[in-house]
């Protein structure tokens, strides 16, 4: 199904109900691009550490917007032995609802939006008619305006209610109409005496309805009369303008604030717009699936939630704090041990190829009443709802088989079957040789690194420039870093220190073994922030020598240096006190503020994991795990 | 005409043809987005200085992309007297045109994108079908690119010939197929022998080519073969791919050659695309016609020719260098004598209905044979072809109403008339209080600030706290800086020092005026420069004492400090004997390359500029200098 911001209100029941009913979602999102920054062979290094490719992302392809997400549910119907899916193709542009509201700047890269184009994807779609949403900081300010307004009307006797822009600047009533306008409030008085009419129509006029209003604050008459809108009535040729003014009692008053409300509620859903299904899938703890995901799984939390957190905050907060409870990624899956042998390419379009064939079956998949179904015959790769169901497809797939070495034999295998836990929680990292997924529910492997060499080089060399420098080593294998540095990979990890051991005299070039190349970058690290302390303490040092100087005595709490403050204990005390801090389910509804995130980031920064929050599993080395 | 990738070669000499007749040109572009930066009502300031609006549209508004370019030609017949005009709007997309060509990312801004959905316009168009383009320095790289590939080429016996990827990777034939391939070898060779035979079909195979070629070479068989392209034939149910192996005599390959050059230039041409037209432009020396074309000729500088200079240099060098000969801006135009005291909105649509009625009249235009026409009467606003098209007959207008103050009055005025002269290259500047337009024939106007004052104040702050805080001196005008600074006018000069002085002992908000202003920043600014000076006279005396210190002897050319460099006197001689030097007309054809360009800029910047090359005109106070 197709969803637009033209019936998005109308189906959102049942995306909510296609979430619930659920075994498990597939999820798959289309973007503006993929890289701001590096060449993507330089974005995907093979020897990148999981954190240094996740910092990569986060940095470099943030920016880009994520303007196409599909959802395919699939629901278990155990008597037919079936699947009934359900999929959902929804189109999202962050169209401005209001003026004042956050006017978003995204990067399309001229690439990914040809190959978009060639694939026949709809961009007056997404810009017409895409489905706007806001991330929680921006959803809290809107909320926090609606509740400034009302309570400033509650404060000044409805004040607004009157006139939204009665207070914006001051009112300085033009002479030539001062008269009309004393005579109309002259009128308004009259009509609250008398308690026959209910209701005024002015002499034709169209603005001064700010003037009246001043005039009418000075005798403290705020209400309860009402300025209602300005009504047209046809006369001969023309039409004319009346402002109606009309009596409210207090009954009336506050049905009409309800009726507000209600709108503003209303408004305020519609604003936060596609993040609530978002919410939604986050709060229904269902297993998701997506093929190569991380960068999905980044680009949600970016867009629906919050600027993405340094690794290890996104690593452990993931879960209780943003975003679904267990994730499956199907190209990880697919490079893993059953699978890794029987099948050669784990690219989306050729795993669903292979999975028709023997020793795999095709599932049993039927689209739910009303909802259209997808042929996998006629491919519409790369539409998000499709790519969805087809990542739904493999798994179902590759789960069923795993049941083939139960005994007896098991022909369904269920998303919560102990026999894909271990396929859980690990995103698939692109093109890294020996790390094949960032795990999100303890440390990643550490690979033997001890037939690697870190090169750099002139910024002329080619990759033919390394070949033949290492032409003595037999086959070799680089990989980019940058214009001046790539991995070089030896088959035998015993020349490693004789290459090293050749290039001590070298002038054009440096090589050195990965550990050493580690443990530098580590010491500069160190440096650096030793750097930094250093120059704090002696700002610090220079500030407290002027204070004494000057005899002041107010050395106090105010001397604590930036770094202490940065550890405080106190911090961590007022943490414990937050009364939002154990509330490990989703934030959907109730969102701890700005302030208080910011607080929990700096205590993941500076080490310490809060108790009662350890989420992370004694590590057992996991099926997937390739002997590199 | 809709102009897109699809119909672009086949049009492109109806459009030289239409620019090369015309007596002028009309110009429009929709962008992407506005500003990337601060809102739009901080980044068009009422005191902004031309320079600082330039600076500030620089920074903030070149990321964005020029996806649709109105053209509009208008030739007069005086036969008939009446215009005759030829409109195209180009669809622009920088698709990229091979795997090494640039990968252009652009911006979006969500309301800008919003703003032109609602106005229908289409977006697929552009994506799917846009015309690609190229600056000048891609441009350049790719002519080199060709360049090099043809001399590899020549030099190594036609070896790029055999196979574009042969010295990409070295070649290890792996051992089942050596066989395979030293048969092929020998058949290529009988090949050459016997002088019956033209080609040869090997046997179905797929790849391999490269290691083909690899063994030919080791025989120094570069040529007189071609490996042709892989032939499909239909078999049975299947079909076969067969590389096929033909002779090549010489006169053959010279014909091959050239065909193959001509083809590399027809893809250059391809490449470069849009800015084909850009440069007819430009080498036409026709008016160029715009509505508020500040941005859009920043845009079009920025996009099709290169990185936009500092604003000395852009107003210097805007017609020797880029763009053009004459520009005139017909919303400058209309807020000038004598059109501001009859025309009181100058937008576009408002302006084109105003010269519809007395005392202007609409002009005699009538589209050329087999060009659409275009009908004002439902309007087409914001599709850039039909924008230049209205921006044209506002001119024409305005043009003909300056002939009714000649005796004999003249209902036809041309677009070579002195008349209009006083109006040429004169770029409007949007909402700027008191200086309509950056002059790019000379220096700006420097208006009296006298009864300006510069306010900084809290972040708290709003337009009404800083009503109440000048509530004394009557009317006044704010114009938000940015969050804690504004100017505020006053209605009257003498009470400028009032102000300041009441505010002496403010302790929240600091009043200063304009001057003092505008002399704090000149002095931030020296300082600033002084500072830079300073520490590299510092690392220079550092470097000089360590050198003395071991005594090296190599103090000489090396030892000149940056700030010598920069300035230095052997630059300039060296850019005396630049041949390209004194070539003022356009550089469409003849590119100085980027290290030349450099040059010119660090010349400019450094304030001389060179003998020859001095375009400004002395300075006459224009017709439109509005006494402010």
């Amino acid at each position: 199904m197709e969803v637009t911001r033209s019936n998005f209100k109308d189906n959102l029941n049942k995306v909510y109900e296609a979430i619930e009913e659920s075994d498990f979602l597939a999820i798959d999102g289309e973007f503006s691009g993929i890289s701001d920054g590096p060449s993507v062979s330089a974005l995907t290094n093979g020897f990148d550490t999981p954190e240094e490719r996740y910092q990569k992302l986060k940095k470099h392809s943030m920016d880009f917007l994520l303007f196409q997400f599909g959802l395919c549910t699939f629901k278990y119907d155990h008597t037919e032995e079936k699947y009934i899916m359900k999929s959902f193709n929804f189109y999202i542009f962050p169209k401005p609802f209001n003026r004042s509201s956050p006017d978003v700047k995204f990067v399309c890269q001229s690439s990914s939006i040809d190959f978009l184009a060639n694939q026949g994807f709809d961009f007056n779609k997404v810009f017409r008619n895409g489905i706007p949403y806001l991330n929680q900081e921006e959803e809290r300010q809107l909320r926090e305006q609606y509740d400034e307004k009302r309570s400033q009307a509650n404060g000044a006797g409805s004040l607004s209610y009157i006139s939204p822009n009665a207070t914006k600047c001051p009112v300085t009533i033009p002479e030539d109409q001062k008269k009309f306008i004393e005579k109309v409030v002259e009128q308004i008085e009259d009509l609250l005496k008398n308690e026959e009419n209910e209701s005024l129509e002015l002499e034709p006029c169209t603005g001064l309805v700010s003037e009246i209003t001043h005039l009418l604050k000075k005798k403290n008459l705020f209400w309860p009369y009402r300025i209602g809108g300005v009504i047209k009535k046809k006369k001969l040729f023309t039409w004319e303008r009346y402002i109606v003014i009309s009596k409210v009692n207090e009954e009336e008053r506050k049905r009409r604030e309800q009726q507000k409300q209600a709108k503003e509620q209303e408004e305020l859903n519609d604003a936060v717009g596609f993040s609530r299904v978002i919410h939604a899938i986050a709060n229904s703890g269902k297993l998701v699936i997506g093929h190569n995901m991380l960068l999905d799984v980044m680009h949600t939390i970016h867009q629906f939630y919050c600027p993405l957190p340094d690794v290890t905050f996104f690593r452990f907060n993931l879960f209780s704090y943003y975003f679904v409870s267990r994730l499956l990624d199907t190209k990880l899956m697919a490079s893993t041990q059953p699978f890794k042998e029987i099948i050669n390419n784990t690219s989306l379009a050729e795993l669903e190829k292979r999975l028709k064939e023997v020793p795999f079956s095709s599932p049993k998949v039927e689209s739910a009443d009303g909802f259209p179904s997808y042929d996998t015959a006629s491919e519409q790769l790369h539409e998000a709802g499709y790519d969805a169901y087809i990542t739904g497809l493999c798994f179902i797939s590759m789960a069923n088989f795993l049941g083939s070495f139960l005994s007896p034999p098991k022909n369904h295998v269920s998303a919560r079957s102990k026999l894909i836990e271990p396929f859980f929680n690990k995103l698939f990292l692109m093109r890294v040789m020996d790390i094949p997924y960032l795990n999100l529910e303890g440390p990643d492997l550490q690979p033997k690194r001890d037939h690697v060499l870190h090169v750099t080089f002139p910024k002329e060399w080619k990759t033919s420039d390394l070949y033949q420098l290492f032409s003595a080593f037999g086959n070799i294998q680089v990989s980019w870093i940058d214009d001046t540095s790539a991995f070089v990979s030896l088959s035998k990890p015993e020349q490693v220190q004789i290459a090293v051991n050749t290039s001590r005299y070298a002038e054009s070039y440096r090589i050195q073994t990965y550990a050493e190349y580690v443990e530098k970058k580590h010491e500069d690290k160190r440096a650096k922030r030793k750097c930094t302390e250093d120059s704090w303490k002696e700002m610090e040092r220079k500030r407290l020598k002027t204070q004494n100087a000057f005899k002041t005595a107010t050395v106090g709490k105010r001397s604590m240096s930036p770094i202490q403050e940065e550890t405080s204990s106190d911090d961590m005390e007022e943490e414990g006190q937050d009364p939002e801090y154990d509330q490990t389910d989703s934030c959907a509804e109730s969102l701890p503020d700005g302030k208080k995130r910011a607080k929990k980031f700096k205590k993941i920064k500076t080490g310490q994991v809060p108790a009662g929050k350890s989420n992370v599993r004694a590590f057992d080395k996991p099926a997937c795990c390739s002997e590199s």
